[in-house]
């Protein structure tokens, strides 16, 4: 279950004035899709192998500090904890525990990008939990391999009971937990990075026809893509009423890693087309 | 102070084997000189601007989150933070807090690398504290310039009463608070990483030389420089025997940034004037 709130009402600036609106699109378009909050959180999750842990210290203050995890199939991450760190001795102690996974992006405002939190219970694995642990955790940190026959490593599973995921200034959501644990990680995660990059040094006169002819943008004079993912991408606008932000949607999502190409093939064509009609 | 513990004693692997000890050099060398536990907190403070918040929910379990920070003279992390978050309505209720940085490297395996965890107690800045810690953050964070007007952010100082400085797998420390705030950060820090991949790239006969003349090891075949900073540079030193790792100390500590190349210039130098005598 997902409780979407509202996006916090524009704060007042110091003075009194807001922020002007950006300019609104001059023909109508469909409101193009997006990752939910579930497949955000997972995507996350998904894309990076290390996290900040919180534990509680003996006294029950706040301790965080660095760990490495996978992910179960069912969403929930995976530790291998040595018992003489500092968050082993606070986890056998008390198991509640809570996991940060940031977008790996490291260059830009990075609060501007996504992040999820995971609260819950931390259960050392036992029996089949203990198997499907390790042989996840192996998989995700080669490295582990060098250290998890030392005797003094414990495997736990995080089992969440709160997930918050943030994607940046004023787009943020709690997730069910069982949501995570059934969502899809976007496959095309790892490869938008450079796909922005292209797109924005190789394919200019493509974004602007996007823009101009499904982004609802008809007198746009530069597009540039900020992001994109399997349902479409994300355009900054610039036109001679201002900056606009824009969705623009693909024709389907996208199934498979490397499948980004395509998709924008098809837009440009699309954009194009009507650019002739 | 600085109460540095001996490294834990050697695992026993699951088998009951140790791992075999690296070859010794076969030439005594001078014990080279390295950061202090506190100059590579320090300077760990003052290599990125984003971290991760422990703090408390109401009923006191942890909270992850990702924040941005800047660092007062003292030592001391500065966060600005909105009411509205999570870790913001965490920190009103209870002012203990944790702040985890860690090396801003991610394609390696990143527990290899150094982290801080800071736990003290947030206060809510006021007065001249509030004008300072606005200074910094704000020359630290230009992105906050857009967010700070908002009315709901509140400046927080954490004034921290435990540091602990973790630099990879088996060295660790405690690191005395007063210690962080007076210790220097290591100048040439954000150019280690190109400098170490150009020592690499280009220069190999020089790291064999210093290897074999200055490292201790005059039986080696190759040597990769695996991290340097002002005090020296770290070895990974490849000979009959095996593979070892070995420090060798610059001639003077660097003080200023750009300074890494005279002085590894300087060693190989004095490497070559060894090996022609």
């Amino acid at each position: 279950m997902t409780t979407t709130k509202a996006p916090p009402a524009r704060h007042e600036l110091a003075e009194g004035e807001i922020l002007p609106p950006p300019p609104p699109p001059l023909v109508p378009v469909e409101r193009a899709p997006r990752r939910s909050p579930a497949e955000e959180a997972r995507t996350l999750l998904e894309s990076t192998t290390v996290g900040a842990l919180g534990t509680l210290t003996e006294d029950g203050s706040p301790w965080a500090s660095l760990v490495a995890f996978s992910i179960l199939e069912d969403g929930s991450p995976v530790l291998m904890i040595s018992t003489l760190a500092e968050h082993g001795q606070n986890l056998l102690k008390d198991q509640r525990a809570s996991l940060m996974v940031a977008h790996p992006e490291t260059e830009l405002d990075q609060l501007a990008h996504g992040r999820v939190t995971l609260t819950g219970t931390a259960e050392k694995a036992e029996g089949e939990l203990a198997e499907r642990a390790r042989e996840s955790y192996l998989a995700a940190i080669p490295a582990a391999n060098a250290y998890e026959r030392f005797g003094d490593f414990d495997l736990w599973v995080l089992k969440p009971d709160r997930v918050r995921w943030v994607g940046g200034y004023g787009r943020m959501d709690f997730v069910g937990e069982e949501e995570v644990g059934t969502a899809e990680a976007d496959p095309t995660a790892p490869e938008a990075a450079r796909a922005v990059a292209h797109l924005n040094d190789d394919h200019a006169d493509a974004l602007l026809a996007i823009a101009r002819k499904l982004g609802g943008y008809p007198d746009a004079l530069a597009a540039t893509c900020t992001a994109i993912d399997r349902y479409g991408l994300d355009l900054r606008i610039e036109g001679p009423r201002g900056i606009s932000p824009a969705r623009v949607g693909f024709a389907e999502k996208v199934s498979e890693s490397g499948g980004l190409r395509g998709a924008t093939v098809e837009l440009t064509k699309r954009a194009r087309a009507q650019q002739q009609a």
